[in-house]
This record gives structure tokens, sequence and C-alpha cells, in this order.
């Protein structure tokens, strides 16, 4: 199970699998991108870190958190939708079913209620995985929620 | 010269080039995509027939319109991007330039100044490349005004 965090700076992502002692991280990381670099070269670059984690450990599922529209941040989103593109590409050429999570469900199932908080996400995050430390980045943790989330939605068992 | 106006739904291209008596139409066209569709379907339908008209045309630049946030269809222009992003992914993959154009340069191009309506750009193109008849499709005419921008941006002689 592949969770991606897309976003045009930092693309978080989190790779799981059901082990002998439960659900276990295979690899963790961020395909972080320089605002010095064009567009172009930038979701290339996603898309490439995205199809070498797909060709690694072929996952049967790419969950990704479903689209919505902010009203905050227009030019943020638009280009975190560039990235979103070129990641549900790399998942299709693939032949990897894209599972799309509302925020609310991921929340849900990583920490107890529908409306949790970013850290609870986290702690919930730590907790299920049995990790030592929080993940370093933010976009690694959603990443895992998804991940976890479409686990459990896919029949896996998270504690 | 290779035009694009990204959309999920329709994505319009027109390819010129400069020929004996001025400017010539290559190819143009839509690629169209059915809602049923997933989206990872949908993105991987865009990215494959940029691909090929790349492939076949080799064109030195693919021109773009400029990234902008609406307020008014947030949920479109997300859509778009997704299709805008595999779009840049296409030319970078293949080695070729993308040129992002503001609107208003644009229509200064093709229609004599920069806040022309709709139909005076697709009046513009149409004289400009000597057409019988305009663009059947607008995103079509959109494609084509940017080729014809990043053309004359580039030093070619418009008419």
């Amino acid at each position: 199970m592949l969770g991606v965090d897309p976003g045009l700076v930092a693309t978080g992502y989190g790779v799981i699998a059901a082990g002998a002692g439960g659900v276990e991280v295979l690899d963790t990381g961020v395909v972080a991108t320089a605002a010095s670099l064009g567009l172009e070269a930038r979701v290339q670059l996603i898309f490439d870190g995205i199809h070498r984690l797909l060709e690694k450990y072929d996952p049967s599922v790419l969950a990704l958190e479903d689209l919505y529209t902010t009203p905050r941040f227009p030019r943020t989103a638009l280009l975190m939708a560039h990235a979103r593109g070129v990641v549900c590409l790399a998942a299709r050429q693939r032949g990897v079913s894209v599972l799309a999570l509302a925020p609310a469900e991921v929340k849900r199932a990583v920490a107890a209620h529908g409306a949790a908080a970013k850290v609870q996400v986290q702690r919930g995050v730590t907790h299920l995985l049995g990790l030592e430390t929080p993940p370093r980045s933010s976009h690694v943790a959603d990443a895992l929620a998804l991940a976890l989330t479409a686990f459990s939605r896919l029949g896996g068992r998270l504690s």
C-alpha cells in the first residue's frame, strides 16, 4: 500500500505492508523539488520519484486525498494539482489502482474521529505503526495515514 | 510550434510551422476524455495524446497559457491543472521547452489588443492563418493563438 501526499514543493510518501507483527513500514520519504527549477522539471522529478516507488514495491493501491477546493491558497492548490496529475499518471501507467480518500475518513481511521487535528493524526500514525518517533515531516505523516486508511478499507486490521 | 489549451474534458492543440507562403497549420484537434472514466485514465489519455503529437511533429516549443487563479470555478481549475501537469511532463520527457504565455500577450499578438474578446481572438487566428472557416472548437482556437504568439515571440512573422 502506497500513500502519497502530493505537493509541488514536497510530495510525501509512505509504503506499508502487512507483516508478521502487524502493519510494517517499508519506506517513507519526501520528493522535494527546488523552486529554482521550471514547473516541467519539477513535475518530472515527482513523476520519476513515484514511478520508482511503484516499480520497487509494486503496491496494489496508491492512496491519495480526495480532491477538494480551498478558497485560501488557490495558487498553491493549482500547483498541487499539477503534482497530483503526474502521480495519478504514474499509477495508471503501472496499472496500480488509485484510491481517493476523504480527509474525514482518514482522520477517523487513524485518530478515531473525523475532525482530528494534525497532531492527533501524527500521534495515531505513530501509535498504529509502532514507530519510536513521529514522522519528521507532516507530508510523510499524511502519506502514512492515507496508506493506513486504504489498508483498513481493503480489509486489513490496523491494531 | 505546438500550442496546447489543457482541460480535463477537452484539451485543444494546434501545430503550426513556417511554410513557403507564411505560417501553416500542420494539425489541430481536441483530446477529449469521457467523464465516466477515472481521473487517472483521463490524465493518461491527455498525456498519450500530447506525447504522440510531440513524437510526430517534434516541435521546438510547447506553448501554454500562464497559470492564473480564478475564484469562479475552483474545481474546474484544479482538474485543468491535473491535465496541465501531464502536458508539462510530456514536453519535459521529450526535451521540448515549455513557454507559458500571459493571456494579454496572446490577445495582443493575434487580435491587436490585450483585452480582446474570445470572438476577436478566433477571428485573428482565422485571418493570420488564412483559414477558410474559424476553428470549430474554442479550445483549438486558443491553442492556435498560443502557437502563433510563441511563433511571433521567437522571431517569426505573423503577416
